[in-house]
């Protein structure tokens, strides 16, 4: 299962995304002219939420002299409200994530615009697999990324919110641990580290969408779903 | 703000680390000898809790046939019961973290003997910046890393337990951001993904306890303490 080394970088040169664009041409496009070379087989591709949005047309229109119509727009994109606390709406989304305000977010848009969570984010991931497969003849794994809040602990990491082609939880029980005992659980959330290793190079002001992380471990690369993620709310001792 | 390019590998080698052993010493040494060659100038040292707390003397005898003296170990450890179902027990440490069993951790430990967290897991990774700039002239960031489960999301992940001379959050807040606009809030728990980042290529049975990551934000670089990443309990809306 060991990984030896990665390597994580940020695709420069990614301009203004809009609704109908192809991520997946963009991307492998881009690559290619990109002097960290094109997509090679078992990258994994972080993708950024905002992108997945705005080339969904998840863009929607709001009064943006009038906090009201951010806050209508959070309750109607939840299922359910987790917590409030004055400005700070905690939701659940129809995804089953629970973070603020539905995911939805004014930074990097044109004002007078909110974006929206993609509605199946898995198949935006898996779209954008797809496409660098069949089109460009290269097999990554895709991650769609997005920034959450945690509780008890202070700043914000990216997560995965869609994944395709890369497993979102590596199941590591019953395999021995260096003493040779078998271990009781460790399930890594692989998708989630490999989404926040991906911020690393983005930063939150650069404009640089896409990551490229490298050298993977071969074992990672098979079919996934979000919801390997997502704790159903019976498991859940915090909601 | 930006980084370009992270590299991320496990410092292979490190055998089994005794109470008394110089952790400083014994990672900078290895590196030398290591094919990926030796530590630079603003690398980031991400080294595990366990060897750590080794390192620290912090392991204490068990009665490994009594679930009962594990369980009393944790809340001995724990300064409050945050929750409890069936045998797993989320407490709350004198540190602040709220976690499993209060860090307590079996796995990779002699049977008989459990490891109990750093009592104090900056002054930890201090003590190995301190050892690596004074004796071998390299000025690295450390941090201490542990796995702690999330509520919501399956899986776990790696955290910062312990920081020294590298942020745990960079505040971006006021940052413009790429449609320069006055961003709202975006502190990133960059320390958070660090960890993150450098459990990819350690795995949980590879007894590779020891990343290093190069290319990280020289800007980052600077004094810092855990309670960056610690939110304060009038602050959390979940505990």
């Amino acid at each position: 299962m060991k990984v030896n080394r990665l390597t994580i970088w940020g695709v420069e040169g990614i301009g203004e995304i809009s609704a109908n664009d192809q991520l997946g041409d963009v991307i492998a496009d881009i690559c290619r002219q990109e002097p960290n070379g094109p997509l090679l087989d078992n990258d994994v591709l972080v993708v950024t939420q905002k992108i997945v949005s705005k080339a969904e047309g998840r863009l929607v229109p709001i009064d943006a002299s009038d906090p009201l119509s951010h806050k209508q727009l959070v309750e109607q994109e939840a299922v359910r409200i987790v917590r409030r606390r004055g400005d700070l709406i905690i939701t659940e989304t129809k995804h089953g994530f629970i973070c603020a305000n539905s995911g939805i977010d004014l930074s990097n848009i044109e004002r007078g615009y909110a974006a929206l969570l993609p509605i199946d984010s898995d198949k935006s991931a898996r779209r954008i697999r797809d496409i660098i497969r069949v089109k460009h003849g290269v097999n990554v794994g895709v991650i769609v990324s997005d920034t959450f809040g945690r509780p008890w602990r202070k700043g914000l990491t990216d997560v995965a919110i869609g994944i395709a082609g890369v497993a979102g939880v590596v199941d590591l029980r019953g395999t021995p641990d260096s003493l040779g005992r078998i271990m009781q659980v460790t399930e890594v959330a692989v998708a989630d580290e490999l989404a926040s290793a991906a911020e690393l190079v983005m930063g939150k002001s650069s404009g640089i969408p896409v990551a490229v992380i490298r050298g993977v471990d071969a074992d990672w690369f098979r079919d996934s779903k979000i919801s390997e993620l997502v704790r159903p709310p019976q498991e859940d001792l915090f909601r």
